[in-house]
Parts: C-alpha cells; structure tokens; sequence
C-alpha cells in the first residue's frame, strides 16, 4: 500500500504544515537529500503535549506526541516533495523534556519510529538518536528532526 | 553578489579560525558532503558570550553571539574548501544553554539563520535544529554545527 | 594495517551488538550513507560506566566510556557493512551527562576521537559535536550517534 493508504488505514492524517519563524526553511532539499527542520506536536495550529514527562505528560500522552511530530515531518516532506519521490527516511533525532527521575523514553519514542514505518513501511526504517534536553521551545514535551533520501531533483 | 562581497556590504568580517582540541577536523570532506565540527561564539581566539541566556546574556548579545558562530562556520569551510566550491548549506543544529524560564531561542537563533542567508544568499537556505542543553563547554551561551553539500572533490 | 590488525595492536576487541529497543535498526542504509543509532557505554550486554561525569564518573572512565561507545559504533557497522565498504567516518554527535560545574567534555569525548582514527586511520577522519544533555537513558554517562560514508550498495 502507499503512504495515503496506509495513513487511512491506521485513521491518521496529516496535519497542517506550520511556517518557519525565521529566514530558514521547513524542508531543504540539496541533492538526493532532504533536511526537515525540527518539528514539535502542534496540529493544525494548536500546541499540545505541553509539559514535563513524568510530570505533566504521561508515557501514553509522550507516545502521541511524537507520533503527531513524526506527522507533522511527513506532512512537510509530502507538500515540499510528495510521498512517491521519497527514497527513504535516514535518521531521526528525537528530543525530549522531562522531571528528573524519569527514564522511559525510548517507549515515548517508539511513538515517532513505529509511525514511520507504519506509513512508509521499508522506507520508513531508520537510525535514531534520543537527547533528553534541558528544555523544549513553548514548553513542548517532545521535538524531531529527520533527514530522508529522495529521487535527484 | 558574491560571498565576500556581501560579507564586506554587511560590515561583516571573518574570524580566525580556531584549531580542534583533539584528534578531530574541523570541517570533514567526504565525498559531497562536508561536515563542520560544533562553533563557538569565538573571535580571534577570545572566548566571548559566555554566561546563560536570560541570565547574563540578552537575546540581543545572544543573537550576535549565534552570528559569531555562523561566522566561525563559513571561516572554516571558506579555509577547507572555498566559497565558491559550496552548492548549499544543509542543515544547522544550534545548541544553548539558559535560565530556567527563558524562550525566546528562535529569536537568537535567528542570528545564524539570517547570517547564511545574508552571505550565501539561496545557498544559504537551510533548515534547522535548536536544542537547550544542560550546558555548553567553557560556558558559552551557543554553539552551531552545520551540513554543507559541496562540489565533488 | 586493516581495522582488525589496528584494533589488535591496541588490544581492543568489538563488543557484542546490541539489538534495538523498538521499531528502528541499528544501522541504516541508504545510497552511499550509512546512519548509526545511538550507542551506550554496553560490553556484551553489561550497561557500564553510569552516573555523572565530574560526580560519580572520573574523566578516565568518561575516556573509556566514550572508547566503548565508539567500538559499539564499529561493532555495528562491521557486521552490518564490513569494515572494507567504509569509505569514512563523517561526523559524530557525542552526548554527555554531568554533575553542574564540570567542564571537561573535550577531553573525555577524545576517548571516541582517538578510537576512530587508531582503528580506521585516515578513514576515521570526522568532524564531531558535544553535547551536554539532561540526561541519558539508563543514567549512562555517554553516548554516540555517527555517519558513515560507504560504497554503494
């Protein structure tokens, strides 16, 4: 199945793509690349999962806003470059805040890898990293960053 | 315009470059892609905007202080490779360190972002990463790490 | 030498792989990169060297922590590439957690610096980032993410 298809199938959909708040661009492309600046779970315009995990955001909450995140990437890459002339995604970096003693991340993260693979299926295997981070912008819990390969301009 | 030309029209100068502590490269070439170690707010060897945003730095010495890092980045890919051998800047991760309630980072980050705009004009199109870290060596209040696609060796 | 006589001459031997904790891999190819997933200071299944650098953690221990991190590193790349396909190491993000005034992540994350380049030689070659993070999963004291440039598939 393709990525739309799939999307339908597991009830997702894209979000609204947000607008750089500065002179840099949502999705760079440069070659057979695709940089996609960090996205955080906002949709259509509304800031959520705002808080700590552990604290304010629980572990399923964590795991839905990461995968709203891992939406909001591929929303950007399907309006700059459409899902067919995606290669495959390449890696992500996944950030998040959280109290102190917590440490169940890579589940909260599994949010974002599951949902890839989920839509792209092969082409959304990746390598990842996890960066519990002194603290996100707007009080976000999470924030990705990817890059994928796709088709020579 | 050219590279330095717009350096020049923008009363902007390149700094120095400085040296890696340790056995790594400050810009790695592989292939067409070319990789530069993390930047510090650093001019000819003065070690300058250190302290936290939103405590002993403002969001206008922090904007300056990303400027120098964006500075320092293109010094040192000028010196490796040259301006006119770059296709594009990829992607910028930009790290600080700041109060507990400070959120103004895409305001100082913008620093960066408008720099390589301003220098490299299209080629300076990127997206990007902003990451508050528990904190930066030598108690800089940013430092950058950049992704260019250059002309096969 | 070849990296398997440079890592017997210093007496480092690769440790076990490890296997991934959710729906991503280890080591991701696409085209002619290869994108590592983060790797912890693990011998054969054993997590060592958790606590915080400069509290629990001294900086030789923070050295051979990064050391480990970097032979996870190769340990995954040999098996899933071989050692003969790398063309190079790109660039790696080294990760690190600390007690509040220690400063000192230059010298510790040279235990990944000075691995890559004995083992690889000038095919260890990198620019590199350091990160001081809140904290890591499973209170390791540090991690590593890496790119490789490789022979197409």
């Amino acid at each position: 199945m393709n990525a739309l298809e799939n999307l339908a199938r597991y009830e997702l959909s894209l979000p609204e793509t947000s607008t750089p708040g500065g002179s840099y661009v949502s999705v760079n492309i440069r070659g057979n690349m695709a940089f996609v600046a960090i996205q955080f779970p906002i949709r259509n315009g509304d800031y959520l999962y705002q808080g700590r995990l552990g604290d304010e955001i629980s572990i399923e909450q964590g795991y839905k806003a990461m995968e709203l995140c891992a939406l909001n990437v591929l929303a950007q890459v399907n309006m700059k470059i459409g899902f067919d002339n995606i290669i495959g995604l390449n890696h992500f970096d996944a950030y998040f805040q959280s109290g102190e003693n917590w440490d169940d991340s890579p589940i909260v993260v599994n949010g974002a890898s599951d949902l890839f693979v989920k839509v792209l299926e092969d082409r959304g295997r990746h390598s990842r990293a996890i960066l519990g981070v002194h603290k996100l912008p707007r009080n976000f819990c999470v924030g990705l960053t990817a890059t994928f390969t796709i088709m020579n301009e």
